[in-house]
């Protein structure tokens, strides 16, 4: 059974995805992580903020750990990037397009107004990139070229994950996911 | 000189590519656009949500325009992308990183928590959509293509915003620009 202090972590997570950072508040996080409102400051001295830096790491672990199951899954990269897109496509779809990225929207929200947190965005994203350029050079690519694909595959995914969630159609996704596919061909 | 109304649109706008919707008050809009409180409920009735549709419809527009403008000045189809992207980085370098796409921080916001401002985004990405695929279909790529390609494209550069504003470098706008490229070359 999760304790307090993961289910505070796990229900910020999840309210953020649907929410945001700024529209995420306290009351709402205890209530639905049915834990007493003191529990909140005795695990998070430093307050929204301290929780939100510990919600981003812990939920930009988890996702990469996801996209990294999936990955490992195919038998060549190209698949694998085939089937992290409709996984992707997928889980919106079950979600009612609630459920795509699960730091972009607090990542924009606090880019200019939270210092700490905007580093603890910059943190997560660093490490997919390099995971992602390192699988992509064990496939055979070289560095540099696979750090620039790596940005843009992940790129393909968060610009797929806006227009999805707002079109409510995985229309980018799949167009997105073959374009993505379509550049770690070319660089193979 | 600018109207009340625009002032208030105008200023609506630069705070909400710098706090989000959620993150942005009444109080502040009044005091930034420097109107009285009064004039904000005489131009919008229906209050933050009605003066949220009309920025994100208007924000739309113009950063259609300037895209448009920048696409037309250059001299074929691949260089207008690559353009595109150069001049979002220029934008990004020059605000320090704040002003990328107008209204995906706001996207992202409200997907799930105000249909009618979803529905408002999802309609300025639909425009840009359309207009994108009739560029690409001006340059001789078909339909089909033009469409999957335009999201392709639109996807790169939203995605590239997020790593952009999050990590303070145009490595992601560099590295997507160049896969656009690629994959406008491939398509022609």
């Amino acid at each position: 059974m999760a304790s307090t202090k993961e289910r505070i972590v796990e229900t910020t997570a999840e309210l953020f995805r649907r929410y945001g950072y700024t529209g995420t508040g306290m009351k709402q996080v205890v209530a639905n992580a049915n834990a007493p409102f003191g529990s909140l400051y005795h695990f998070f001295p430093g307050g929204k903020e301290q929780l939100g830096d510990e919600v981003i790491r812990t939920s930009g672990r988890m996702y990469q750990e996801i996209v990294e199951a999936v990955w490992d899954a195919a038998p060549d990269v190209t698949t694998g990037v085939r089937d992290v897109f409709a996984g992707a496509a997928e889980v919106l779809r079950q979600s009612d397009y609630a459920d795509a990225c699960p730091i972009a929207t607090v990542a924009l929200e606090v880019a200019s107004t939270s210092e700490p947190l905007r580093v603890a965005t910059a943190e997560v994203f660093d490490s997919w990139i390099a995971v992602a350029t390192e699988r992509l050079v064990a496939a055979g690519i070289r560095k540099k070229t696979a750090r620039h694909l790596a940005f843009a595959i992940l790129s393909l995914l968060e610009g797929a994950f806006v227009f999805s969630r707002a079109m409510r159609t995985t229309e980018s996704l799949d167009a997105a996911g073959t374009a993505a596919v379509a550049l770690v061909r070319a660089s193979l």
